[in-house]
Parts: structure tokens; sequence; C-alpha cells
């Protein structure tokens, strides 16, 4: 996920090593939390649990994060980082907002599939990072007031319609994660067809805006590395 | 919430009297769950926290519950049901299912104005509850399975329309109780008509069908005692 910070090859060997091995550290921690918190949600994860399953030692915890609650907090923004930077590069090619927007919900609900870890935790701890400035929720908001001036959508109030864009979502990959028997292929086009029209867009149209060719999300995006 | 046992006049006096100090003892307990569960989450609540708000031993809760989850499980079953009570009450004189569901929808929305402490329950841990066997979740399934077969709906997968109308309520609910700024007196109403041309509706019929008289959710029904 991570990479020796910028500059280390140029610094001595000995704090080089250092800076690379206490990167390394942070990573393997967040990294045992972000796991904990996509099958357990945040509940009663201990942090000798997390040092354990980071094969990390108990005191060095405190080397990189004051509380648990820290820890906690920097693994759902690594995830959500993570998310973003899938959402910037599958959905780049497109130009108006509306298909944006669409590809973005197609892109978070598939993630189920291709990023399970990810949607664990958007399903366990989603509500509160619905008004995040990472991940999804700016981008969305993003969208939806550029469709709204460019009359693609109904006028509306932007942060209304993420409320809903991104409650129905967590619904949905809750669905998804725990009765995986009422899922279809078309499930995630079927959903966004149905926002689409709720947002104002033609049947049509939206049927149509909700199908355009996705990259496979599991080996990267359309074009480009 | 909660009242002596059928049958407890009959019983010896002392045998009544005990029952009764029992019955207020576990309610005393639930009702001050509700009140952690809705002001904190599940979070971090010890059960000397609870039984001290409760005003009743520490040693007593293990008469009730055999666990702090235990008593949790109690409280979010009660607040459901005090809602499920609500929805019973506030939708019964209507005859169509897409009105019922309308209604459902929106006396729930409002719960953040007349019964806050259910909202702040329902945001909180509502994710959870989306395929519960109380509250919302199986009125909600009634009404849009009796919708499709009805044709007010267009078809769809009952639980995919179920899961997406509680996630959406659930962001709905907590954008109320995080940015009451952005809310407007007619939000329920647009929320629910959006969802309702979602699920197939033609916006005028959606429009009307959110927007029926309901009554006063602080004082009760509209026709009734």
């Amino acid at each position: 996920m991570s990479t020796a910070p910028q500059g280390a090859e140029t610094a001595s060997s000995g704090a080089s090593r250092h800076d690379r091995r206490r990167t390394r550290t942070r990573q393997a921690l967040i990294d045992a939390a972000r796991e904990f918190l996509a099958t357990r949600g945040n509940l009663d994860i201990s942090i000798q649990e997390i040092t354990d399953a980071a094969d990390v030692g108990f005191g060095s915890f405190y080397n990189h994060f004051p509380t648990k609650d820290d820890l906690l907090q920097a693994a759902i923004e690594d995830a959500l980082e993570e998310h973003a930077d899938m959402l910037d590069r599958h959905t780049a090619h497109f130009q108006d907002a509306a298909t944006v927007f669409a590809a973005s919900l197609r892109v978070t609900i598939r993630l189920a599939d291709s990023h399970p870890q990810i949607a664990g935790i958007l399903s366990r701890t989603g509500m509160r990072y619905l008004n995040s400035d990472r991940g999804l929720a700016p981008r969305a908001l993003r969208d939806i007031t550029r469709a709204v001036t460019d009359g693609q959508f109904d006028a509306t109030t932007p942060p209304l319609a993420l409320a809903i864009t991104g409650g129905s979502l967590l619904g949905l990959i809750h669905l998804r994660l725990e009765h995986p028997e009422l899922w279809t292929p078309d499930t995630p086009e079927r959903f966004t067809e149905q926002l689409l029209v709720g947002f104002g867009m033609p049947r049509g149209l939206a049927r149509a805006t909700a199908r355009k060719p996705l990259p496979d999300l599991t080996t990267g995006p359309i074009s480009g590395p």
C-alpha cells in the first residue's frame, strides 16, 4: 500500500533503513487494523490483537499511534484513499457528471467482489463517513452538484442527494455481503439506474448511463496503467 | 414503556410487589441503555455506567441480563417495538401499499423530531437492522411486495428495494442529526417522492402519494384514542 518516503535514498544508510522499517511497521499496523475493521467492526479489538496480527511488538505500537482510536482512524483513511484512487482511475475517461457519478457508484458496489476488505470496512463503519472529505463522498458531491448545474439532475440539495446516495449504497453493500443469494450480475446497474431516475433523469437515459462499459476492477482501468 | 405483567393483581400481594419491582428494574436498565445507545452508540458503555444511570445496584444487573450485549440487544428491540407500534397506528387508515409505504418512511424520518432517542439509536446501530424481523424492515418489505404485485411499483427484487430504502433512510436520518442546517420542512416528502419515482411511480402520482396528510406524531394518530 505504502512505499518508502521520498528522499530516503539520499539519506544516510542507517537513517534510511530506520525510516523504511518505521514505515513498514506503521503500514503493518494499519493493514492489520483494516482487516479487523472489515471482519469485526471496531467494537472489541484490543491493541494486543492488532500487534499480534501485524507481527510487531506490543510496545512499538505507541511509537506510531497515541491510542487505538488513532490507528483505527488511520486505517479507515487508508482504505478510503485506496477507494478514492480507484474512483479517480476508473472514471477519468468519462465526460459528463452523471456518467462519472454512475461509474463511481458501480465501482463502489463492485468493491464487494473486487476489494472485499474495503467493502467490509465501508459496510461496518460507513455511516460516519457519509460526509467525509475522503473517498466517495466528496467526489459524489462534486458530481451531483455538476449534474444539477448541467441540467442532468433535477434541482435538489446536493448534500441531501449525497446522504441518500451514500446511505442506499451502504444498504446495498450490506445486502451483498449478508445476502449474496439475492444478488444478480446486473444489480449494480439496476440500483444505479433507479438512483438516477430518482434524481430526475428519464428512465431510458438512466438505463444507458448506468450501463456504459467499465474496466475489470481487479486488473486496472480501461486505458492507462 | 412497560406495565406490570398480566395477572399480577390476582397473585399474592408479596409476589405481585416483587414482580412489579422486577419489571420496573428491568425497564429502568433498558431505558438507560437506550439513552446510551442513542447518544454514544454501543462502543464503550460499561455495566457500571448503565446501572448508575438506571439507579439500580450493580449486582442486580445480572438478575436480568447475562451480559451487557444481551441488555443492548433488548434495548434495541424495545426501541424497534415502539417504532413498530407508531408505524402501525399511523398507517392503518391508508388503503394502498404505496401510500402505507410512503407514510411509514415519513413517520420514520420525522422520528428525529418526534422521538429523537429512537432516531439516534437507528442512526448509530441501524445498518445491522436492515433485515430485522422487527420495526420498519418487515413492514416495508410487506408493502414493497404488495406494491409490486398491485402494479404500483416496477417489478423489482423486494429485498433489494428494502436495502435501498433502509440504507437511504439511515443516510437521511444521519444528515438530519448531523446537519440540521440542510433540512427543510418538506425534506421527508421530497425524499419519499424521490424513492417512489426510483421504484417506478410516475412523478406526479409520487408527489401526491408522498404528501397525504399525516398525524402530529408527538400527539397521536389522526383517528383513534
